[in-house]
């Protein structure tokens, strides 16, 4: 048993029994509306209408109120004026019901009176133990059963099947139009939840509820607020484990679009790189829009996504190749290099004016030569370098035997069980191939996004699986004080404890000692004033670089007493370190996110770090590979290997600093708020680097830094 | 009349007379299904079978040869076996036929034998004065009147309908997927060419002769190989004139695709980065893939594009003001701040609950509220800060006016003449304003996208239309020689004449020389090694930067005597200059290339240029406001704007040295190959800037280089 499902949202997803609170006569009212759909789609449970003034709703017999039931329904859709709901929970509660779908409105999404009778809500629920679905919610669908308990007017245009998809919403329009589209493919969908304001049951607990159901394959979710990831991950990996995929389209991932959704649903703006992190992390795909909510599903049905790389392309049209090869390319898929033997094989197949290689070109002669066809299919399938297969019908009618190949396609794609999907742009030739149980699509570029992402999310899943937190290392204990930052000596002193190496240095009392320090660290020495109250020190000119005598030594532990004095603060002394030359800077931060733990992120280094944004996020735990793995999304990935003959760029002590970082902080998630670290000066492969710099910041400590 | 334009090839796409030559009575057959179509789609002109063997060929009287025809075609239908078509041409040109359009195969496509085949052909044709599409080809048809010589069986299922849209391709299967999805989206197409092997009358000659109808609105083209660049571009230029506008897939622009292309036509490779400046220089619209080549018709359709930016979203779902907002931003299509005004108005309006802001969310009020619609559209359309508009209706049925709100729209959009699009993903809505004249998309990001094309579509063509070659200034003359390079005194001597400011420099041709330049350009210089014959100095020792004494420049001088003695090569002397710094290093770039002619490259400057590829290319004539125009596009451009404190970097001395170095090498395009000026190092804005070192490299002079 899963500790994280709750049986009453279980049994709300199939209920016995439905009562609707509000129930009445006229459907094309949110208290009508789901009582047409019970009896429209079949509901074989008891349906109980609660309307005390009518002796039947719908034909159906009516019940006064809640308690006057013969028997305790699962599930109360509530759909009474926003004064009336509390009331109902309280009899939900009497009745035993176990899950309350509240549809009335005025409630967190209309402002700060609203908010608060929401907060009152939810808080009476929890106390009578009723789980809520709302409130303004459209309400949860089930059309195996026919607990059609939502309100949106779509099941009247587009005709329910049921099918292994479940489709999560946190708004109503998002639910549906997913639906509209997959219903359109000829995909069923079983459940459709449109949660509202997600006041209670969060729509990330409303998936795990419908993941929970051994049928469902996909999960598709559409979220504008995520406020309990820990729950999202719980659904892929129970999702995972079945070979079921979650796809969630996160929007409000612009400046436009967060404002518009905070307005639109009141709740809190994701940093949206957090977001990405997030997904990738847990094997979700992340859906850019409605259609990538919905592109690939019919793939994923077909067979779970798994890690699968190489492209064949086969098509009786030369262009068809070229686009998809350029598709391909853009998307970093790569095609296949076929095997000599096959090669060979095809060419004893294919005309002697049509192309032997990826992709492949049938050409017109398919039209008379209907046969190659097949063989061509089944000598490709044979190929060990093929591990996906796009065939691009551009055109088709009299002599091209659609049907034939549509069953030659099906019977490869289940005899060689590698992904095989369809793209053509006749309604009529994709119902051919959408009949025999093939994927397909409406043009080239859809149907290689779908077989990228199919591909790329098995990677994702897999490596899901496979990471576990790194062993806790022993943590070395922060130093005791409660200003707001460690100072760089004490900020580099822990980050050594750690195992990061850090520069040559030391904490210099008086002048004497820097010319020590000089002395020791010489010739070329970097003199700082350390104070926890000045981190900006080259914004305050505390920084002197390339020292190479005692006197500069001398003036620059002079200007550092000077100017800390000017500012009125006090000055632990000044650290002298080696002037350390490596090969490229990089930036290491680590900020405790409310919702998604320690993430740490790598940045090109150097004065333009914020304008450039070339960065990459990690959610710790992760481990070294992953960090490398990363690192080759970076923009100067190429300059990193190592260009014009220079050697790569030591990306082992970046990854071991950045596992370092993540881990210290996390162990520390209640103490450390942030860790800057900048620069790492890293040198070629097998020279390591130096952390030359660093700011800790104590968590919930907020006094004012300069 | 346009000089460009072919009177035989206009004949052909609007005949009055067509011969078929290899005509038969299978209308499965290449010979047999244009004489079906051409009766089928009612062709009214004369139509003349030739088949010697047969009186009557699909019930039509038969001719024996082209010369027994009572009258001239206008073209004649070439199907006859590979060996027979010079024949046939021959008859043709006796006959007075203007245009052959050759659907036999067995030429270019075929290798090298085809090959030749086909460039007799072509001289045959052009000695003979006969016009040819293909060979190869599939053919052009004409659904205005029915003259359909082509033999593609899409049109047997796809039905045909007139309308102000051309689809000119070189390939058959490219042709006709966008005549699929634009007949789907019930968009006519007027006429259809697929040109095949594009041997004589080329894609962008068919694609003028389609332009120079004057209903033509809309020119789609699929190109694999981009032979006549100068023809496409009067394909645009003839467009524009009338508000018409040309949309063109280049396919090929990956490694793969580019080889799939060249194994599929057997034609030239073009380089890709050249095909994007020329396409933008013209105001082409390059789509990236079918979907995209098609996807925005309908918007072209309603009005020709303009220069348009801030979009206004309205919806009854907050859910589509976000999906919109995130992929406007993903754009970078700006969303209009609404005037208070409006804002105030709608206000008035909408419920309390609704947002009176973009995106505008009239919530599921619209259900009770029908008026709102029209309301607040009109409210919307008088805000001079509203270009476009797009609206999204994510759900409807029951209690939804949708053939009232596109009644509306379409009335909204007629008065105000703004662009107005609908998204919505159930069929029957999209049918309902489809058939009120709106233009409408299946998800929000299809809408969007197609908006974002329509308006950045306006500025190309507006700018294209309004940009004018530069006055030619006068330019120098090269140096004379035969030497493949110019030394670098030279280049920069030549550089410096075009009014770039290069740095300050002598060439020096013994050591004392070289000391009284490092007096007068001191305290800091570099010496290099001057010779024509060794461009990559660096590389062999011959740069030394940071000199500071007599004795280090005497140094330099005696070691690269020795070490360009050792390479067994002459030495002009040594360049000593001025050590200058700036704020950034730029790289620039002039090559001539064959078919797109000068074209300048403007690149981050470093170690890293090939590395990084941070580059944007202009093709010349073009003028300094149109270089800082597309130095926006570099990665590095928030940098240059200036960030931390710093002034931004001086882009004007970029702007005019890549005006000068195109305007240079467009003068000697018969002398100068190539010039790379590396690094232009540029100061803060008003410090301008300084050419440190250039090489020159000669048209047609290949000896070896170092």
């Amino acid at each position: 048993m899963n500790s994280f499902l709750d049986s009453r949202l279980q049994r709300a997803f199939a209920p016995k029994g439905i009562a609707i609170v509000g129930a009445t006569e006229d459907r094309n009212k949110v208290g009508g509306r789901p009582l047409h759909y019970l009896q429209r789609f079949g509901f074989q449970g008891a349906v109980y209408p609660i309307n005390p003034k009518r002796p039947t709703v719908q034909g159906m017999i009516a019940y006064p109120s809640l308690d006057a039931l013969p028997k305790a329904p699962d599930v109360a859709i509530v759909a009474v004026g926003q004064d009336a709901v509390t009331g109902v929970i309280d009899q939900c509660a009497a009745r035993g019901v176990g899950t309350a779908i509240v549809m009335s409105s005025g409630f967190g999404e209309t402002g700060a009176e609203g908010v608060s009778r929401q907060a009152a809500l939810v808080a009476q629920a929890q106390r009578l133990g009723v789980r809520l679905v709302g409130p303004n919610a459209q309400g949860v669908a089930n059309f195996q059963t026919g607990a059609v308990m939502n309100f949106s007017t779509m099941f009247m245009e587009v005709e329910p099947a049921d099918g292994p998809v479940a489709i999560i919403s946190q708004s109503g329009a998002a639910s549906v139009m997913p639906y509209a589209m997959l219903r359109e493919r000829g995909v069923g969908v079983r459940y459709l939840v449109a949660s509202g304001n997600d006041a209670d049951a969060s729509v990330c607990e409303l998936a795990l509820t419908a993941a929970a159901d051994p049928e469902i394959r996909v999960v598709l979710m559409y979220i504008e607020s995520l406020s309990d990831p820990l729950m999202l991950a719980e659904v892929a990996r129970l999702a995972a484990v079945r070979g079921a995929a979650v796809i969630a389209l996160k929007a409000g991932r612009s400046a436009h679009g967060a404002k518009a959704a905070a307005s639109h649903t009141g709740a809190i703006v994701n940093d949206d790189v957090m977001v990405d992190a997030f997904f990738e992390r847990h094997g979700i795909w992340r859906a850019q829009d409605v259609h990538g909510l919905v592109n690939a599903v019919e793939l994923y049905l077909a067979a779970p996504p798994r890690v699968a790389g190489r492209l064949v392309v086969m098509s009786h049209s030369g262009a068809v190749g070229v686009l998809c090869a350029d598709a391909a390319e853009a998307l970093g898929l790569p095609l296949a290099d076929l095997s000599p033997s096959v090669v060979q094989a095809l060419a004893g197949i294919m005309p002697s004016f049509a192309t032997a290689q990826n992709p492949v070109d049938l050409t017109a002669a398919l039209i008379t030569q209907g046969g190659m066809f097949a063989d061509t299919l089944g000598a490709l399938g044979a190929d060990p370098q093929a591990d996906m297969f796009l065939i691009g019908v551009p055109v088709a009618g009299e002599g091209y035997d659609v049907v034939g190949m549509a069953r030659e396609t099906a019977h490869f794609a289940a005899s060689r069980g590698k992904p095989t999907v369809v793209s053509a742009p006749q309604a009529s030739v994709r119902e051919a191939f959408h009949a025999a149980g093939v994927p397909v699509f409406g043009h080239e570029t859809d149907a290689i996004d779908a077989l990228h992402q199919w591909s790329r999310h098995g990677l994702l899943v897999a490596q899901a699986a496979k990471r576990v937190a790194a062993p806790a290392a022993s943590t070395p204990a922060l130093p005791r004080g409660n200003a707001p930052l460690l100072s760089e000596a004490d900020s580099l002193a822990l980050l050594d404890k750690v195992g990061i190496p850090t520069v040559p240095h030391r904490l210099c009392r008086n002048a004497n000692e820097a010319v020590a320090a000089w002395q020791q660290f010489g010739p070329e020495v970097v003199v700082k004033a350390c104070s926890a109250a000045i981190p900006h020190k080259s914004e305050h000119g505390l920084v002197f670089v390339g020292l190479t005598t005692e006197q500069q030594v001398r003036n620059a532990w002079n200007a550092c007493v000077e100017r800390v004095a000017a500012m009125n603060f006090s000055m632990d002394g000044v650290i002298v370190a080696e002037r350390v030359r490596g090969r490229r800077e990089f930036a290491l931060g680590v900020r405790q996110d409310p919702l998604f733990g320690t993430v740490v992120m790598v940045s090109d280094g150097g004065k333009y770090v914020e304008a450039l944004r070339d960065f990459v996020a990690l959610l710790y735990p992760f481990c070294e590979s992953d960090v490398l793995a990363k690192l080759q999304d970076l923009r100067i990935a190429p300059i990193l290997a190592g260009v014009r003959g220079e050697a790569p760029v030591d990306l082992d002590i970046v990854a071991r600093t950045a596992v370092a970082l993540g881990a210290l902080a996390a162990a520390h998630a209640d103490r450390i708020a942030s860790i800057d670290l900048n620069p790492l000066i890293v040198g070629e492969q097998g020279q390591g680097g130096w952390a030359v710099d660093a700011v800790i910041e104590r968590q919930g400590v907020n006094d004012a830094i300069h």
